[in-house]
């Protein structure tokens, strides 16, 4: 990674078919995203549902500019631990020439002060078995694999 | 169960001293929550943030109009998945002598048409690894363990 500065900012509707790209970059994403010109209608949809949605933010790490890196924060409010909120986080992704240059941790460590700031107490995810890298690269961040992750796909 | 029929509505504030005590009453649960009377202001906060919500549902499960079961959803859009939303299951509670007698089962099958009624494509929870019961009764329902529920606490 270059010493230049990476930025944060929410995505933008114009930011839309890079980030399709970089979700279908990627070895469990190939085979469920679909990159086409124009992209399918369902993109939009979700793109503006997020956008409404103040508990739910759409961030890209950007670079000289270019976009390096996205993921997704949810903010829940529970009555669980005596009414607290969590942070969810999901559709982590950098761009394949960033991969292995310490970005991603850069990216977990400003969603983990953004949990922070918007009061959570826990911050959390979830990540394929299949994805081992991933799941060494959470510990090492100070995640712990406590939960099992149940999926139901209807 | 008795035959009576279970019927399922949204939470109500008056509602909320009894959802706390059945959060207290939990093997994990009793050392998270604090059931005081009165509660503590932060459970009052949290159930107005989920009221307030349209993407968060705190339901109720009720047999002769007596609360015997708890559970949230949260419906949240994504762009993964070609924009699909998912919904997340958390904070699912029977009351004590209600347990072993399969309303659980009835808790998460309504829970999952509920999900398919917002369109979701995926339903999805995190259980501690220290519940067993809990894995396999929702691997019995069909969901699978393919994830790492991976926590921060801040």
């Amino acid at each position: 990674m270059s010493n230049n500065p990476v930025i944060f900012r929410n995505a933008e509707l114009n930011d839309l078919p890079l980030l399709v790209a970089m979700l279908a970059d990627d070895e469990l994403g190939r085979e469920r995203e679909k990159w086409t010109d124009p992209l399918p209608h369902s993109y939009h949809e979700a793109f503006a549902a997020i956008q409404r949605d103040q508990n739910n933010e759409l961030v890209v790490a950007c670079k000289d500019e270019k976009i390096c890196g996205m993921l997704q924060l949810t903010f829940i409010p529970y009555l669980t631990y005596q009414g607290g909120w969590r942070c969810t986080i999901e559709g982590v992704r950098t761009s394949s020439n960033e991969r292995g240059k310490g970005l991603g941790t850069l990216m977990l460590n400003w969603a983990i002060d953004r949990a922070r700031e918007r009061g959570c107490h826990v911050v959390q995810l979830t990540t394929d078995k299949k994805r081992l890298d991933a799941i060494r690269f959470y510990e090492a961040l100070g995640f712990t694999a406590s939960h099992e992750g149940m999926k139901l796909h209807l």
